[in-house]
């Protein structure tokens, strides 16, 4: 398993941005914002981690975890991605869905790895 | 677009279980009970519709989305829910974290079917 999938959070609370999202056809630098996205997201201040996957149909939900609301609205600021969020309405996304939550309580399971 | 992989949530306040899960090898009936918790899920009081991905390595994000605590306590203790989560724990999960949220805001962006 690789564990680096999950994202190592705190006790709670803390805040999470649920984005479900569903990509278009369209590709045109997609693969490498989204990766400098995710770089930029990790220097921002209270960032704490981060989960995404996608299907084969294109539906992907990215779950981002943040130490305060103040943290997430910082981050939505950020001219940077202010760009990628542009692009991404404009060209990558044909729809999204975008909630922010505050996570109360937590649990975890996790197997030893397989020998 | 397939417009059904998103939920049709109302205005927040409401309460979202964020499980990301990594699928072990084992597979035995895991299909089959996956879907009949969508199935039961979807009559529980106060379910308001759930988000569901996997990508190819079996790294998964389901997100469901309920009207209050006390709804999402009452389908943990779903007794058939209950057998699903220790076969889960047991058989289908190499790992998972599980979180409970109360999502404060919600946007969201559609875009035209294309023709």
């Amino acid at each position: 398993m690789d564990s680096s999938r999950f994202a190592q959070t705190p006790q709670p609370p803390y805040w999470a941005v649920i984005f479900s999202n569903q990509r278009s056809d369209a590709d045109g630098g997609y693969g490498e914002m989204a990766e400098r996205m995710v770089t930029l997201a990790a220097q921002q201040p209270g960032f704490l981690g981060m989960e995404s996957t996608r299907d084969a149909a294109g539906f992907g939900i990215t779950v981002s975890y943040w130490a305060s609301e103040a943290d997430i609205a910082a981050w939505k600021a950020n001219a940077e991605h202010q760009v990628a969020r542009q692009l991404g309405r404009a060209q990558w996304y044909a729809g999204f869905e975008l909630r922010v939550a505050r996570v109360e309580r937590a649990y975890a399971m996790r197997k030893p790895e397989a020998t």
